[in-house]
C-alpha cells in the first residue's frame, strides 16, 4: 500500500490534520503536475454541498489539476458563508500551488450543518509547507469520516496505471455518483470522451450499491487523467469498470455495521431498469436486511420485497428464488428440504449471493446491499451529540 | 372494551385458536345479520397472497356479509395450493354460517410460504360450533401476529356508530391499503358510493404512515355497512377519515420496536404529492430514524432526506426546518442557540412534531412514522427461525 509502483505518472499526494477533526487527518491533497483531462459526476441530492456547483462548474471543460477534500464538516447547508469559506481554501491553495482554482475541484465530507473552520484552515494554509508525496497514503485517511479503512485499489493496462481511492461507509444510495471516489491515471483520455467513459463505469458500479437507502449530499467520483500513454479506449473502459466495481465493494465491504454483503441478482426482467429496481427494492428492504443478520433463510421477506418494486409486474408462478445454487422458491412452492442447508450457507458464508429469476425477459441485473444489524442502530443513534 | 354500546347494530364477531400459531387465537369472524353495503382496498403488492384476489372478485358488486381472517401463516406464495385451501375455508364457513361464500373477504396474515394446516381448519370448522357475539375482543386478538396489542377505534355518528379494528406493526408502508383493518358501521352507505367513501379515509391515514418501509402482501382495509341509520354523506365522511386516522396512529404507536412517534408535516409545496414523498422519504431515512432514537436533534438528516426526494426541486435558502415549534434552520444557517432546547424536546417527548417549510406552494402534508432501534433489530432477525 501507498508504494510508488502503483502511482499513476504525474500525480502527487498529501494529507494532514488541519483542525475540523479533533486528532485525525482532515485536509488531503491530489495534485497532478499538468492540467489534465477529467470528468467528474455527483449527489442527485437537492440539499448538497457547497463543494457541489463549484466541482460543476470547475470539472466543466473537463479539464482538472487538483482535488481538495476537508473532512469532519460536511460544508452543507451553511449557505452563502459555506460557499464563500470553500472559495477562501480554493484561493489560497491557488496561491501556494500556482495553479488556477477554476482548475481544483474541491469536496468536503461530515457533519451537516457547521460551518469550517475557516480561520484554522487559512492560517495552516499560509504557514505550514505542503510536502507532496508519491505516496496516496495520507490523502487515502485524510477523507475518512465513519471509515473502518482506506480503500484504494490499482491495476495496470499496458503501460498505464489506474488508481482509484474512494471513502464512505454510510449514507450510501448513490443516485448518480456516490461518496468521494478519486480515480488517477496516466493514461491518454480524450476530453470529449472522459466524461461518458467515467459514466459508463459509475453505472455499473457505485450506482449499484446500497447501504442505507440514504443518498449522501456530498457525493462525488472524480476521474483525472495525466496522458502520458496512449491506451486502446475498450481496454481503458474496461479497467475503468473493473477499478469502479471494485471499489464500490470496498465501499459495502466496509458498510457501518454490517456482517454480510449481499450480491441479489435479478435474472430475465424485461429491461434493466426494472432488474435493477427489483434488486435494490430486495437489498433495501429492512425486513430482507434484519433476516440477513439473523441467518434467517427467510425468503418470503424477499418474495415480498421483489412485490413491492415500483412499476414491475410479474408471474408468481413462474419467479424462482436461489439462495448460492440452492433453489428455496419455485412453481410457487417453498423447496422445503433446501432450508438446513440453505441456514448453513447463510450462517457460514459472508458473501451472500441470491438470485431471483423472473423467466420474463432476457435483462439481468446485479445489485450490492448489507445486512442491518445492531451495531448500525449504535452507530447511528450516537453520531453526533 | 369490547362493551356492546360500540358495536353497530347487525353485527357479531368471533375468534378463537384452531392449530396455525401453537396457542394464540388465529381464526376471526365478523358476520353481518344481512348482506351490507361493502368496499375494501387492497395491496399493490404485486406479490399478493392468495386472499387478494379473492377478496377483490367477491366485493366487486359492493357486497358482503361475512369477514374471516387466519393469522400466523399469510398464505402468500403458495400457488394453487393455497388459493384451494382458501375456497375450502369459505365452502366450510359458507355451510356454516348459511351464507354465499361470494359475500365472505377472506384474508391472511403472517409467515409468507407455508401452507395453512387445512386439515386441522376444516375440522374445526366442521366439528365445533360458532358462538357469534356482540364482541369484538376475541377477533381483534385472533387477527394478530408481531403487534403487542389490540387496536379498537369507535364513534357515534347521531344515531349511527363506527367501528374500526386493525392489526399491524410491522411490514407497513402501505401503497394504496394497508395491513388488515375491518370498519364496520350501521350507518347506510349507498352501494355507489361505498368504495369512494373508504378510498378518501384511507388516502388520508393509512397511506400516511410507514414503519419500515416494507409494503405487505396481504394489506386490506374492508369497510361493511349495514344500513340501519340514515347520516348526512359529509358527516359519515368526517367520521370514517377520523377512524381511520385513529387506527392508523395506533399501528404507528405498536410499531416493531419503536420508542417515538413522528409528525412530519411538509408545508408551503407546490403539490400536495410532492410534500407527501418529502414527508415519507424524511421517515423512511434509516438515518433520521437512528437519530430519533438516539434523541439526536440532527436536522442535517433530515436535510439530507429531503434533497434526495424523487422529483422534488426547492431552493435551500428558502428552507425552514423546526422540531415542535423551534426553528433548527433558516436563511440557510443552522439555528445553533435553539440545540439545548431541541435536545430537551426530543428527549422529553414520545411524539415528535417535525415541520418543513418549503416556501415554494401552498400545499401541506402530514405523515407519521417512527424511529429505528435496536429492538426493532432484534424482533426482526429473530423472527423466522
Amino acid at each position: 500500500m501507498g508504494n510508488f509502483e502503483n502511482i499513476p505518472k504525474g500525480f502527487r499526494f498529501y494529507g494532514t490534520h488541519v483542525g475540523i477533526k479533533k486528532k485525525r487527518k482532515d485536509f488531503g491533497l491530489i495534485v497532478a503536475d499538468d492540467v489534465c483531462h477529467a470528468a467528474a459526476v455527483f449527489t442527485k441530492n437537492t440539499f448538497c454541498g457547497e463543494c457541489i456547483p463549484i466541482g460543476k462548474d470547475h470539472v466543466k471543460n473537463a479539464e482538472l489539476q487538483a482535488v481538495v477534500v476537508t473532512s469532519g464538516i460536511a460544508n452543507v447547508a451553511t449557505g452563502k458563508i459555506g460557499r464563500e469559506n470553500e472559495y477562501k481554501i480554493l484561493d489560497c491553495l491557488s496561491d501556494k500551488l500556482m495553479i488556477k482554482k477554476e482548475n481544483i475541484l474541491p469536496s468536503s465530507t461530515g457533519m451537516i450543518g457547521p460551518q469550517l473552520p475557516i480561520d484554522v484552515i487559512e492560517d495552516f494554509l499560509e504557514t505550514e509547507s505542503i510536502d507532496l508525496k508519491e505516496d496516496y497514503e495520507d490523502f487515502a485517511h485524510a477523507i475518512l469520516t465513519t471509515d473502518q479503512r482506506i480503500k484504494v485499489r490499482s491495476l495496470k493496462i499496458g503501460a498505464a496505471t489506474i488508481l482509484g481511492i474512494v471513502k464512505g461507509s454510510g449514507m450510501i444510495e448513490p443516485n448518480m455518483a456516490t461518496m468521494l471516489a478519486y480515480i488517477v491515471t496516466d493514461a491518454k483520455i480524450e476530453k470529449e470522451e472522459i466524461h461518458s467513459i467515467l459514466k459508463v463505469a459509475v453505472d455499473q458500479s457505485f450506482n449499484t450499491i446500497s447501504i442505507d437507502t440514504d443518498t449522501s449530499t456530498s457525493d462525488t467520483v472524480a476521474l483525472l487523467a495525466s496522458g502520458h500513454h496512449e491506451i486502446k479506449p475498450s481496454e481503458l473502459q474496461k479497467a475503468l469498470d473493473q477499478i469502479c466495481k471494485e471499489l464500490a465493494l470496498d465501499v459495502v465491504k466496509d458498510a457501518e455495521g454490517a456482517t454480510k454483503t449481499m450480491f441479489v441478482t435479478v435474472k430475465n426482467a424485461e429491461t434493466k431498469e426494472q432488474a435493477k429496481n427489483a434488486g435494490k427494492s430486495i437489498i433495501n428492504s429492512p425486513l430482507v436486511k434484519t433476516a440477513l443478520f439473523g441467518n434467517d433463510p427467510n425468503w418470503g421477506r424477499i418474495a415480498m420485497a421483489l412485490g413491492k418494486t415500483d412499476g414491475l409486474m410479474f408471474d408468481q408462478n413462474k419467479v424462482e428464488i436461489f439462495y448460492g445454487t440452492y433453489p428455496i422458491f419455485s412453481n410457487n412452492k417453498e423447496k422445503t428440504q433446501n432450508i438446513d442447508q440453505i441456514t448453513e450457507y447463510i450462517e457460514q458464508n459472508e458473501d451472500i449471493y441470491l438470485t431471483v429469476d423472473l423467466h420474463q425477459g432476457v435483462e439481468n441485473f446485479e445489485v450490492i446491499g448489507c445486512d442491518l444489524s445492531y451495531e448500525y442502530v449504535k452507530i447511528n443513534s450516537d453520531y453526533s451529540t
